[in-house]
C-alpha cells in the first residue's frame, strides 16, 4: 500500500489493508470482519452475542468497498450487500497481522513471575478494606492476576471466615474434601496436609481434572511452633529450568505425567497432564507438581526416561531454592490466596506445644478475573 | 535379553529388562522404580501417598541386583542398599517400553464416539434406581464415560431436582448463574438461552477456564410446541473433520480461539483456548464451539486466517448435519448430562401455547470419574 493511501481492497476484496490510528497498516480478511460485525442484526443488543452462525455468512464473502470516516472504517460486504462499520480503534487492538515472535514458555503481559525478591510487592489487602471498596478489591485482584499469590490481613477469627474470601469475587469449587476443610493434626489422617509433616512445595490436587485453579487457606490458630508457610513461583521455575536446560523444558511440556489421589473411601481421582502445560502456541497456562499424589509416569517412552526424569529432578530441585520462596507465617484472621495452576505452596513442620488450625478452600479464576475485568471496565460511580 | 533369561541388567545398572507374565519383555529405568516403589518408607500406609520427593532418592541409584520370587521382581538399589517388591502384574500394567504409535486426535480407549446411529446405546437409567442401587448407577457412569452423554427418567417433577443428580457422583460448579439457573423465556434475557430461539449445537461457557466439564439440564414443563433438544459427539466431529482436512484439524488445534461473556452486570468472562483441545502427546481432551460466545480471534496469524476460517466453517458444518445429531424431547422429570468438553448440545426453537422450563447446573467430570472408578475397584459387598 503507498504511503499515501489509508485503505486497499486485496485479493479482489477477500480482504483490505488499511492504516490504523496507530500508524501501522494492517490486513484483515473479508470473512473475519463480517463475522466480527457489531451490528444489531449479527449481534444481540445488551448481553451482546453473536446471533448467526458462520452458516449465515455466505462463503465466498467479500469486500465490496472501504472507507474511513470519522474514525470508523465503513466495509460493504458482498453478496450480502450490507455495510458494517468498524471502530479504527477496535480494529488496531483486535489486528492479528503481526510478526509472529514468541517462544516456547511465554507469560502473558499482565503477569510478572517473581523469586525471593517479591519482598514489599507481595499484594497485602485489609479485608475488611476490600470488602468495602471496590477499587480496594480490584488493586488487590490486580495484584493477585499479576503475581499468582496475595495475603489479606485483619479477617475475623472465626470458623468459615474464608467463605466470605472467595465470595469477595467468585465461588467456591466445592470436592470431596467439602466446600472448605480443616487443616489440622488429625490422629488418622486421609491426606499428609493433616499431620504435622512439613510438605514440599507444591500445587493442590494435580489428580484432579479440571484442578482448583485457586486455593485460600485461612488461619484461625498458629501458637505451634513451625507451620509457616512459604510460596514459590512455578512459572518462574520453569522459566529457570528453560534457561538451564531447554530441552529439560520441552520433556516436561511435551510429555503427561500422572498423578492420583485414593485415600479416602469412595475416592479414586486420577488425572493424566502435563507438569508444565503450555498452550498450542507456547504460553506458559499451568504447572502441576507433587510428590505425595505422582502417580507412575507411564506416557513417556523409554528413551526419553532418563532425561525426562533429570528434568523432573532438576525442577524439583529449582522449586527446593531456598532464592526462590517466598515464606510468611500466618497470625489468626490472616489468609492467601494462590493461583493453583502457576503458584506452589508449602508448610514447614510444627510441633510441640501450642496449636495450629488452618481452613482451606477452592475456587477458580473465571470468577476472580471477570470481577477484576468487570471492575477494570466499569470505573466506579462518583458519590 | 537372550529368550531363557528372564531378567537382565542394563546399562552398569541404570536400567534393567524383565520378561514380564505377558510374556513381553520390558525395560525400566532404575530411578523409575525407585520412585514407584510402595514399601512404608516411600508410600503412607492408608491414603497411599509419597513420603518422599524425586530429592531423596539419589541421582546415581542404580539397580545393583534383581530377581523373580512368586509373582514379584526383587530390586536392590544402590547406593541406598534397598530392596524392594514389585508385583510383576502392576510392571506389566505401568511398562512404558512401548511403540509409539497414536497419531494427533487419538482417544482413551475407554471412550467411543458415535453419530446419530447411537440410538440405542444411548445410556438410560432410572434416577430411582441409579440412586438405590450402586450398580446401576457405576452402569450408568460407564456410559456417560464413554459416551460423553447419558439420560436419566423418572425423577421428581421439583424445581431443585437436578441438585440431586449432581448428588450422585459429585458436587455442582457454582458460577454467576448461580448453583443452577432457569432455562425459560425472559422478557430481558441477559442469555438467548433464556429465549424461545433455536441455538446451534454448542458447548457451555467456553468463555470459562476452566469451563465447567459437566452439564446437567432437568425439565420441569415441556408443553411449548418444538424446544426439542439435541446432542452431537465434537470428538466424533473432529474425527470427521481430520479425516477431511489433517490440514484442517491442525489448524484448530494449534491456534488459540478467543470467547467472551459480558451480558449482566460485573461480569466479563473471557477465555483464550483452542477449538478442539490435544494433550501434548494428541490425545483429543476438549472441544470447544459456541457461535455466540465466539470473540473476535486474534491468535491466527495472517497467512493462516483465511485456511483457519475455512476449517471452523467446516467444522460447523459437520456439528449442523443431522447425520451427527442424537434428538429427543425431555418429558418432566427426565434429565440429561453431557461432558461439556466433549459433546455438543442444542435446542430447537419453541413458541405457541404451552411452556418450557428447564433447570440446569454445571459439576465436573473429576467427580464422576471418581465415583465410578470407586465402584469399579470396590465390588459391591454380597447383602
Amino acid at each position: 500500500m503507498p504511503e499515501h493511501v489509508d485503505i486497499e481492497i486485496l485479493d479482489r476484496g477477500a480482504a483490505m489493508a488499511v492504516r490504523l490510528p496507530d500508524g501501522a497498516r494492517r490486513r484483515f480478511h473479508a470473512v473475519w470482519l463480517r463475522d466480527n460485525a457489531w451490528d444489531e442484526a449479527t449481534r444481540a443488543p445488551g448481553n451482546g452475542q453473536r446471533r448467526i452462525t458462520l452458516a449465515d455468512i455466505p462463503a465466498d464473502t467479500r469486500i465490496a468497498a472501504a472507507r474511513i470516516e470519522a474514525g470508523q472504517v465503513q466495509v460493504t460486504f458482498e453478496p450480502e450487500n450490507r455495510t458494517i462499520a468498524y471502530d479504527a480503534a477496535w480494529l488496531a487492538a483486535h489486528a492479528y497481522d503481526r510478526p509472529e515472535r514468541r517462544s516456547p514458555g511465554w507469560t502473558a503481559p499482565e503477569i510478572e513471575t517473581w523469586d525471593a525478591g517479591l519482598g514489599a510487592s507481595i499484594p497485602v489487602a485489609d479485608f475488611q478494606a476490600v470488602r468495602r471498596d471496590r477499587a480496594a478489591l480490584g488493586g488487590w485482584l490486580r495484584g493477585v492476576r499479576r503475581y499468582g499469590f496475595g495475603k489479606l490481613t485483619g479477617g475475623p477469627v472465626e470458623s468459615e471466615a474464608l467463605l466470605g474470601v472467595a465470595a469477595l469475587f467468585g465461588y467456591v469449587r466445592e470436592t470431596n474434601y467439602g466446600r472448605h476443610f480443616e487443616v489440622r493434626t488429625e490422629v488418622n489422617p486421609t491426606n499428609l496436609a493433616y499431620t504435622g509433616l512439613g510438605l514440599q512445595a507444591h500445587t493442590d490436587n494435580p489428580y484432579r481434572d479440571p484442578v482448583p485453579t485457586l486455593q485460600i487457606l485461612y488461619c484461625l490458630e498458629n501458637s505451634a511452633e513451625g507451620g509457616e508457610n512459604m510460596v514459590v513461583d512455578g512459572f518462574r521455575a520453569a522459566e529457570r529450568l528453560r534457561a538451564e536446560s531447554p530441552e529439560g523444558f520441552d520433556l516436561l511440556t511435551r510429555h503427561c505425567a500422572r498423578f492420583e489421589y485414593a485415600g479416602e473411601a469412595g475416592v479414586c481421582l486420577r488425572s493424566r497432564r502435563p507438569m508444565i502445560e503450555l498452550a498450542p502456541d507456547g504460553e506458559l497456562v499451568a504447572i502441576r507438581f507433587n510428590n505425595r499424589s505422582a502417580a507412575a509416569i507411564t506416557d513417556v517412552p523409554y528413551e526419553h526416561m532418563a532425561a525426562y526424569y533429570a528434568a523432573y529432578r532438576r525442577f524439583g530441585e529449582i522449586i527446593d531454592d531456598t532464592a526462590m520462596e517466598v515464606t510468611f507465617k500466618l497470625a489468626p484472621g490472616e489468609c492467601f490466596i494462590v493461583d493453583n495452576t502457576r503458584v506452589l505452596h508449602a508448610r514447614k513442620g510444627y510441633s510441640g506445644a501450642g496449636s495450629r488450625w488452618l481452613q482451606g478452600c477452592y475456587a477458580d479464576k473465571d470468577g476472580l478475573l471477570s470481577t477484576l475485568a468487570a471492575i477494570e471496565s466499569q470505573p466506579r460511580k462518583a458519590a
